[in-house]
């Protein structure tokens, strides 16, 4: 099964009474809550074996999960506000674990100016499966949108994009050409990223269209022309990498299709006529731009079209 | 581990910064969201073989784990609103299991006036998780807590005690004196819940604390005793039983202690000086008073203590 069929066929008519829920396109969902107050709500849930491995350490599991969920925010132009926490412990969970995975929750609270506000603890059979619902606030009709792409605009992106999807293939065993610090840095940036919550705040009044790039560039890119009802031409020559993942692409140029639609960047994607106004800090790069049509066109530093046996990782 | 131990330390001093989070000890938590309005939200999980059977109907899990955080918002007083579910899926869910499970969720949307507005969906080797955090709301400083019970309350209970115990337990192939329809209405109570909203909404300017009934009678009123300071009487003699619960207890008394302390009933438990005003659907039952002190004695017809192998059902 495909998560956004199942979601599409089975889940969006659920949502079809809520305006807020944008039948379940969006990164989160806005529920009115006064006058000219909204409350951005997103969900995300991770199980041990597909989204981390039961071995890595407790407290980078739990600080991942709450930023995944604040990228979502971020997304929105939210600022975070408060998160529930549901978790399943396998019977054989112990103590110490319970307390590292706080202390990581402890960290990013104050990190980020988030509290916990409740949520539920059980018991499975099965692996390690925990959820956390994150709320943010925005003002007024400030919320930001996967829809508003238009033709013309550019395409930009925060950061580096490719660290977190070469960082798991090191984990894994690969890219032993590496030398240690660069693995080491790439293995850091998929366990722990960096939502660009205050990024996502400042492009109220900026961008035309938001994502945050969790499923792959070209996966994500492409919900945005979907919503948007657009087509997209990305530069793959221009796509901003870090130092480490140069290393790696300079040393076997293939891994450029993890870095395209790997996923796990949580970078903030967005389309603009302009930029003007934002600050140097994080880096936003622009890498392509908005066309009539429909579908995210990748072309080469040539010019030429790219293709990618899967257009994005599947969180599932 | 202990659910509430591991709450407690670990978990609840990361609330400690959010006045509406109540230290984790309340039902849901409240979020501000200007003048005059409160956000009630809470979140619950459920796991396949611990809190229903993998083989039990799509269609009523989902209602009933929908139902279950309906029941935390109704006993914070709070009208329904909307709802995120978050579910990992075994890797052999069916399409037409997923179509079900979408569809009881269809009915209660219709039955209790909410929508879902987000969430996520993944895949797991273990058993079908799910979590659902619902949101609610309620108006200025209306909403109802465990903590509030004075001394000489009376404690009132709404609807039946004891028929969701007595169905799992009839599920499980106990109670066969029981004849089938008496066993099916009881399966039927344990596989889903009545959540009290609208009570829950009028017993404000009412109650003086309130809990719904999740973990057991006995160990739900412990908590508003722990949490208001104050000690309980429980008479067993008058708590209300549904006729196919009589029933059970004429052919094998002691199934009493299944009754008091097995949980799952969803019913209101409450606190008040006085019900006037409070119409008489559902049914309210007067079992027992606030005391000074701390602690619940429960006394049976002769007035005599009785004591039970466990105080409630520990939902992990």
């Amino acid at each position: 099964m495909d998560e956004f069929d199942l979601i599409a066929r089975h889940f969006a008519p659920l949502a079809s009474g809520a305006p807020g829920a944008f039948g379940l396109t969006d990164d989160a969902a806005l529920v009115e809550v006064g006058p000219g107050r909204r409350l951005v709500v997103t969900k995300d849930m991770v199980v041990a074996g597909v989204h981390f491995l039961a071995d890595d350490p407790a407290d980078l599991i739990a600080r991942k999960l709450l930023r995944v969920n604040l990228s979502d925010l971020a997304a929105m132009g939210a600022a975070p506000r408060a998160y529930l926490l549901a978790i399943a412990l396998p019977r054989d969970a112990d103590d110490g674990w319970i307390a590292s995975f706080a202390a990581g929750l402890g960290v990013d609270q104050a990190e980020f100016g988030v509290h916990l506000i409740g949520g539920d603890t059980v018991t499975t059979d099965g692996p390690l499966t925990a959820s956390i619902t994150a709320l943010g606030e925005v003002e007024g009709d400030h919320a930001l949108r996967r829809a508003g792409a238009r033709p013309d605009d550019t395409i930009y992106v925060s950061g580096t994009l490719g660290d977190a999807a070469l960082g798991l293939l090191a984990r894994r065993g690969a890219l032993s050409d590496l030398d240690a610090d660069a693995r080491a840095w790439l293995i850091d940036r998929y366990r722990l990223p960096r939502p660009r919550v205050d990024l996502g705040q400042r492009l109220q009044g900026v961008a035309s269209a938001v994502i945050d790039v969790s499923d792959g560039l070209v996966a994500d890119l492409g919900h945005i022309c979907t919503q948007s009802g657009v087509g997209a031409e990305l530069e793959a020559g221009r796509v901003p990498l870090s130092p480490a993942a140069r290393s790696a692409l300079d040393a076997n140029p293939e891994l450029m299709a993890s870095v395209l639609t790997g996923g796990d960047d949580y970078e903030l994607l967005f389309t603009a006529s302009s930029v003007d106004g934002l600050t140097a800090d994080p880096p936003i790069t622009a890498i392509g731009r908005i066309i009539d049509g429909s579908g995210v066109r990748v072309l080469d530093s040539e010019g030429a079209p790219m293709t990618f046996p899967s257009a994005g990782y599947r969180h599932r």
